[in-house]
């Protein structure tokens, strides 16, 4: 505000005065250059194939990211942040592996496997430092739908007579196929991960916007909690997989309330309380506290003993975790044999994780400025993938929760990762067995609380609402598809869904009829804005969107409406006005060969003009047409069609069109879809709208636009 | 030229004399409306609702067009050409439509059906006064498509001891079996093509470009004629259905070369031979005789004569259309439960025909200058198809040749369509038996010949080549989805490609540094134009396509990369500065505390200026970035949330951002997506390029735009 008044009492003026320019003109003036001045193939080939000890370094520090940092890693600056922190994430990584593997319908050990091997690939690949590799709710999810899928409790019933367990379902067995589908899924994830980024197809991840990630999100972190109801309420229902699980899984929650264990609730109930005080001590302490209290690491260590002491599953009931093995398993290779069934799963899965683990590194990447390289990050994350697999992983991703906590308590570099893995292997190795007596209820609890920040996005749709209503539209429509459909088929239809927005945004563009601001070059909706005057005999029209076959009828549409000529209509009454001319010269012709007479050459001529001349039945005052193109990003071969139908067809009734303010790259576009002819040159292209104006005015000799001499705003238009 | 020449005589000028502004000026001067004038959503929907006689009769007359112009009929002027249309129409229905059926893999009586009914009901509803609806080729090979898949030759194999004819199947069971796919998927086509057009969604046609539209024909065409090379050769391959099918049929009728029937190939050259050749003469003579000469009818006239005189059938083996049933067969309701495995093959045959007959429709209506309705015509085609199916007939759209037949004859109504169909009629009750001698292959040499103007458009890879490529490649795209995926699955993916290449024009935009032109207020790409100056101190940015989702990070990017910045490690070279700065600080204040002494307030506030300013080891010579956003379509969220990060991070070196040339719908989107804040507002965003540069010289006080004054080019720039 400051500046303008200033600029006002100063008068800073915008004063131009030049020649009209058109296209033509203009290229000979700022002297257009026709091709650059770019190497040849075989040379920039040369350049690129061409080999040197720099290049290979180089190139090396890319693929192998850690070679290039850790020789040069501070002792005295990080390790003691990095172990700091590595130590708050280990910690964190005990239950929530646990949980997540429970959500991944798998036994909670193979969580503590993903949250150890996947993290030690990443440390020596990957570029992002502050990033905590591991299990993940969203991947989590994702992977139970495909082992809920290809080994249902269904296909294990054990025979009436060999029943061994309350459920009847031979749970060994069923793990043990449900590992080796996670396996094969997370080693062929990684693998499509690892292609994409060697084919450097990292910009994929552009496709899914804010809005999209957010609204699958939402809708996962939905998805899992209705999956944890039951563990929360003690009961045994089934599991659904497929479109509309989602669905089924709650109707059969709501129908198996009443069979509720209550020692189970009172566990799940005393948990969730333990674990929200905790989170918000931490939060209101956080800057008061060395490290967060490790409320997840406490909650489990005293569910254990309480379950143990209080003999809570043989009495009450109440699920425990079981058996955990303790040590490393050796690596396997997967059941290819899976990969057919599981591919659709592994994109998708690939995909997902992919865009959670860049979306995070970028954010961090930009609070702390380093770069974070959008395709070794692809490769990173499918290495940790396809080497984990191998270990019987299943697929990881980060976690928003641990790399928060990572980066607050001051991890410097993904050596904070090697140390929380260093916990999770001793867990795995010693610790493990402690903890079979945990209510599986508890793992719930940590995965219910951790899910709370996902659960808050469900106010975007407050804010959304507000700013972008296009942007709620895939919000909401991301969150209906991923719960109907499902994760992976819910992706899908989401991202076709946020592209088609595009296209329909393209096709509802605002269409304008512009006028001149009095006393300056501008010209502006005549709707939107009082002052602008529109110039008499001139109709400049604009739309607010690019023109290509999408739209190049709707703004043939629109400008006939706006214009209120109806062209078809003129130009059918101008057809037979002529043909009825010519039948006229042909009496006329053949009754003066019968006298001898010559008919006047001229007159055939000067046909065209009467017949138009004489539609006086329709009326128009307009004698030019402006189609200002300066929002075109790109045209077609039916958008140029449509412009040269529209010039050739407002010629006919002696209307003539410009176009005016044109890209240099719609120029050339125009060029090579021979837009240009002898009929219609570049002389019709102008540089601006005024241009076009000032040319019509002079051209026709009618009204120019008006002379206004507006003293209040101290401007003024000289012609 | 002239004009230019004429222009610089007079020194047409371009001048201008104005205060700078922004956008709070802007609106302030042009005085923008905040909110339209819309009338109330209680009083528009009074209005939309309120019914009146005339509303009433204008409804009737746009649901049932027949009404409004039938009774003002001409017949004076019309009805002479109108049945001369007709007859020659009606002449090309006979052989066209026993070819098609063939080429739908039904008997050839059908093709007389789809030739008689949809035609009278499209007079009724029908706003397109030349087309000839009936029997087309793609549709044909549309309907083929199902009724081989659903009712294979080899669900109809007789057993061993029950063979009565030479291929061993039950032709009769197979031909009804077929029917009833063909008219239960033709019912389907045209509901979904009535619900289309009740719901105004004619727009969907505009998805199918020219070049989609000109790929997919030539598919079609292509995957026909390898479909009827069996009847050429009269050798008996299986049909095939499905994706590849093309390519197993090809490779299928590449074997039984050798197989080849002599007879049936001579009678297949000849009538070749004597179609093209009367094809020519119609084209060479069109001028000079009153009506084409029927050569379709008279090849299978004497065809049918030599057929059976010389005993083709028996004696050389050639296949022959065999008995056509006399009469009409009353209406039968289809069996509902084909729909579900037809309704993807129905909805493709409901959009193609659609497109088809609106894009021929189109041609005529702007030729004659008549308005064609598009969601009338989808409901008149969708009624046409849906009665056709209960009487028997196979999905029908309209045939591009007689379409030119039934208009160069003069034909000026749809009662030139009921005179076709009454011929149609007459065959169908008392001529059809006579045909059942004629070689099929003479049918097929029909098919071929009306096939010749599609496989002209393979020319169309010569022509986009040269005019666009991006239409080349939707082209290239198309045809091969279509003949790899067969016609449904091929259309749908053509159809997602299409709009994906919009996606990646927007992705691939052309970034540019603009230089002033010297002496005007043009502001063009320094790389394209010689004459084009950056300004000092100014980098002026701008993408050639809009910024949403897709391109947001792309464009921040090429920003960096362009302004030659490495922004990130800038800050957080400054971060660390100012850390060092609050620690030196902190020991000042303890040290002041020590001494008693008050550290002086303003200290703290200076600091953030000197930490910018001592960034000396990173040196960079501009002070503000324009973003030229003249070509922004429209932005969503992530676009927004780009832009602020822009301004906000140049603005911590000290490096100003401003906007220009914002459309009124981008600056609503952006107060909406709450872009402007107390640091960033409307004041930063100018009406032009050259007014944010006056704006940027004048506040910096450095150096200008300089004062150039090109005497050649007669202008200057007075500042």
């Amino acid at each position: 505000m400051e500046e303008r008044a200033q600029a006002r009492q100063k008068g800073l003026g915008y004063r131009v005065e030049r020649t009209v320019l058109d296209e033509e003109s203009l290229e000979e003036v700022a002297q257009r250059q026709t091709h650059e001045d770019k190497p040849a193939l075989a040379q920039r080939l040369r350049g690129k194939l061409s080999c040197s000890a720099v290049k290979l370094r180089h190139c090396l520090f890319t693929c192998i990211p850690v070679l290039s940092w850790l020789p040069c890693y501070s002792f005295r600056e990080c390790a003691l942040a990095d172990l700091f922190a590595g130590i708050s994430v280990g910690i964190m990584h005990l239950p929530q592996g646990m949980a997540y593997a429970l959500l991944s319908s798998l036994p909670p050990v193979f969580g503590l496997y993903s949250s150890f091997y996947p993290v030690l690939v990443y440390f020596i690949f990957g570029t992002s430092r502050h990033i905590s590799i591991g299990t993940f709710a969203v991947m989590s999810m994702m992977v139970s739908s495909v082992t809920e899928r290809l080994a249902p409790d269904s296909m294990f019933l054990l025979s009436p007579g060999n029943l061994t367990n309350a459920t009847g379902i031979d749970t060994e067995a069923r793990d043990a196929m449900r590992v080796q589908v996670a396996t094969a899924t997370t080693i062929l994830a990684g693998l499509f991960q690892v292609a994409l980024g060697l084919v450097q197809f990292g910009f994929v991840v552009t496709y899914l916007s804010d809005p999209l990630v957010r609204g699958y999100t939402t809708a996962a972190a939905t998805i899992a909690m209705v999956s944890q109801l039951k563990y929360m309420l003690g009961v045994h229902s089934d599991r659904f997989s497929g479109p509309l699980s989602f669905v089924y899984t709650l109707i059969d929650v709501c129908f198996l309330l009443p069979e509720t264990n209550l020692g189970t609730l009172v566990v799940s109930i005393v948990s969730l309380v333990v674990l929200a005080a905790g989170k918000e001590l931490n939060t209101a302490w956080s800057h008061k506290l060395p490290m967060p209290i490790p409320i997840e690491l406490i909650t489990i260590v005293l569910a254990t003993v309480i379950s143990g002491q209080a003999t809570l599953s043989p009495s009450y009931g109440v699920d425990v975790v079981g058996e955990i093995p303790s040590g490393l398993k050796p690596p396997s290779l997967p059941d290819c044999n899976l990969f057919g069934q599981v591919i659709g799963d592994a994109f998708a899965q690939a995909i997902v994780g992919y865009a959670v683990c860049i979306s995070l590194g970028k954010t961090f990447a930009m609070k702390y400025g380093y770069k974070v390289d959008n395709n070794q990050e692809l490769v990173a994350l499918g290495l940790s993938n396809a080497c984990g697999g191998l270990f019987q992983c299943f697929t990881v991703s980060c976690s928003m929760s641990r790399s928060l906590i990572q980066e607050s308590t001051g991890g410097k570099t993904q050596v904070a990762g090697v140390i929380s893995s260093i916990i999770v292997l001793v867990t795995v190795l010693k610790l493990g067995v402690l903890f079979q007596e945990l209510p599986k209820t508890v793992l719930s609890a940590i995965m219910f609380i951790n899910l709370k920040g996902m659960f808050k996005q469900y106010s975007d749709i407050v804010t959304l609402w507000r700013t972008s209503k296009i942007d709620l539209l895939v919000w909401v429509m991301t969150l209906v598809f991923t719960l109907l459909l499902n994760l992976d088929l819910g992706l899908a239809a989401s991202i076709a869904f946020a592209m088609l927005t595009v296209i329909f945004r393209t096709q509802l563009p605002r269409y304008s009829v512009l006028g001149q601001i009095p006393g300056t070059e501008l010209y502006l909706d005549v709707k939107t804005f009082k002052q602008a005057r529109e110039i008499p005999g001139i109709t400049i029209f604009r739309s607010s969107t690019t023109l290509y076959f999408a739209n190049a009828d709707l703004f043939l549409e629109a400008l006939k409406k706006k214009v209120g000529i109806d062209i078809a209509q003129l130009l059918t009454y101008k057809k037979k006005l002529a043909a009825k001319e010519k039948r006229r010269e042909k009496r006329q012709e053949r009754r003066a060969k019968e006298t001898k007479k010559m008919v006047d050459d001229t007159l055939s001529r000067d046909l065209e003009r009467v017949s138009v001349g004489s539609l006086g039945k329709w009326s128009w005052d307009i004698h030019s047409i402006i189609l200002d193109l300066s929002t075109v990003n790109f045209t077609d071969t039916m958008a140029i069609k449509t412009l040269r139908n529209i010039c050739h067809d407002f010629r006919e009734i002696e209307v003539d069109v410009y176009l005016a303010g044109c890209q240099p790259c719609v120029v050339e576009e125009l060029e090579r879809g021979l837009f240009f002819s002898k009929m219609l040159t570049k002389a019709h292209l102008f540089a601006s709208v005024h241009d076009a104006v000032l040319h019509c005015g002079d051209h026709r000799g009618s009204p120019c636009p008006p002379h206004h001499c507006d003293r209040d705003i101290g401007c003024s238009t000289k012609l």
